[in-house]
């Protein structure tokens, strides 16, 4: 299996990237990574020498730029190259930490979108208290929404859930301001009698509230409230973790409390911790384009770079066709 | 300054709502409260002799119930008359831990909207990293908006932070999914616009992983978007002190360095509990109407009323029209 890697995208690129790049090719034998970049950067880094190879280019995109127009004009950037790799068929599936707008462009206009698919999905697995996770989508691919595009991403999320996170018949739910059926805006109204319709394992709406423990597998919203959802719980946690550090840290009665409780405190933050689950997929596309996090360390890269894996082995784009079509 | 309450709306009523009612009549010499609910229930709890009074009803609005429906039917219930005390100018404010649409139907069509006003909204006083709070609004009383709306909040909001909270110039921003300008829904890049040509001390887009250390005193959205970011944030913030504390329990090594760190972390908490700052106020309203929350204890009751007094004190409505009609 063969995958395309942005070499250049991201806050910590190429040096996290090959990283993360290097640990992947030791821990699957199987897979081959073609890395797109700066070719002096990256071999300041690499240490593999089998089953990697570097197509050099010093075009890159910067997250300041408009993405349409950055993707359009700059035929050699790394980000542009790898997705035309996976458009010729030459890799199965292509990881970006690149900036979200123009991973999401290059992979809606050079990997291109299923047949029947009204609107790509950016979707996250979010981290839950139990530990298993849960798909959100979309969380940003589109601020605005018809009721039509929900129901599509809520097919794609529980096909992704079961063949791809192996969950058994995917309770599906619908992000709402209430639990109750006749809630919510125009939006979230309709796109409830359409979820009901569904073959779908739908589950009535869910509340934000209970974004850490989703009663289901599934979470269904526009890329407005998605984005809104997946912000607001990023902050929350990132503000109150550092607000936690700074109690421990107040006295030296609480510096010793805080070493004891340290270790059962880091495992609490891990739980937590988003780039354990990879990056978020662009769902709708023909081939698994993965957005990695801005922020990808090594292992966080690892972790888009598997996740590509997974995705490419199983046949998502037919499996989506197939149940649009139906 | 009299106040009327609601003895019977919320999950602790009458006892927590007639506990508050108690705190806040010892703080207050120059308070009077009429309660409006079952007497006898009322008289169980209450201590004051002074400067209270209870006007007995035996109906009552119940969370489930359709609050257009009930507030129009239920004549008698211990909302409805205390919202007509409020209209008929025998109390200058009201306060309620009733459901929320109940008390926004009360407030909008007893109470009655500010002329000039398109929609009232419900804003909180959300708490912040800094222990300042920011005003949020709207939460949830418009799941629909237009732009004009959200320029009205604004205003509001900007009124409420200066002349209620003590502010100067407030900073106001608007709830964005980025902080460029071209950024958001449509709503948002109109409304965007609005404000940037508005009188207002206006910042620009804030994104809601900011929504914990926001760089403004307002914060304005459409309500779909504020209870999602609402929601959000009681749910995140909610389940992380729940797994901390599991974590913080989870032997007896921890348990003993918990103890150390226990008054601490009851601050933090404390920092962060809504229920400090009050209820939300129905913005827009021609006297002041506060939203407890449903789970208000004595303490959260008092808080609310207290925040009625010096709403109350200020003539918020004459402002809001003045600004309105500018």
């Amino acid at each position: 299996m063969k995958i395309a890697v942005d070499a250049m995208g991201g806050d910590h690129a190429p040096v996290e990237i090959v990283k993360g790049v290097d640990i992947a090719l030791q821990k699957f034998p199987d897979l081959e990574i073609i890395l797109y970049g700066n070719e002096k950067l990256i071999k300041q880094t690499l240490t593999s020498k089998e089953r990697v190879s570097i197509v050099h280019t010093e075009e890159k995109i910067y997250s300041e730029e408009d993405p349409v127009l950055a993707v359009r004009r700059k035929k050699d950037a790394s980000l542009v190259l790898a997705a035309k790799a996976v458009k010729d068929g030459e890799a199965a599936a292509m990881v970006s930490a690149g900036s979200t707008g123009a991973v999401l462009t290059a992979g809606l206009f050079i990997v291109g979108r299923i047949e029947g698919i009204e609107r790509p999905a950016l979707a996250p697995t979010f981290p839950t208290a139990n530990g298993k996770g849960v798909v959100l989508l979309d969380v940003g691919a589109n601020a605005e929404c018809k009721p039509k595009y929900l129901q599509q991403f809520a097919i794609m999320g529980s096909i992704y859930a079961e063949k791809v996170r192996g969950v058994k018949n995917p309770r599906v739910g619908l992000i709402n301001i209430g639990t109750e059926e006749n809630k919510g805006n125009d939006l979230a109204k309709a796109t409830f009698d359409l979820l009901k319709e569904s073959k779908l394992n739908f589950v009535g709406n869910v509340e934000p509230r209970e974004i850490l423990n989703p009663p289901a597998d599934v979470l269904v919203t526009d890329g407005w409230t998605g984005n809104m959802v997946l912000k607001t719980t990023e902050g929350v946690a990132s503000t109150l973790f550092k607000m936690m550090k700074e109690t421990m840290t107040s006295d030296w009665k609480s510096k010793l409390a805080a070493a004891i409780l340290k270790p059962n405190l880091k495992k609490l933050k891990k739980r937590m911790d988003y780039e354990e689950e990879g990056g978020a997929s662009l769902f709708g596309i023909k081939s698994p384009v993965i957005k990695a996090h801005g922020s990808s360390d090594a292992n966080a890269f690892y972790n888009a770079i598997r996740q590509a894996k997974i995705m490419a082995g199983v046949n998502l784009a037919e499996e989506i066709s197939k149940a649009i079509s139906e």
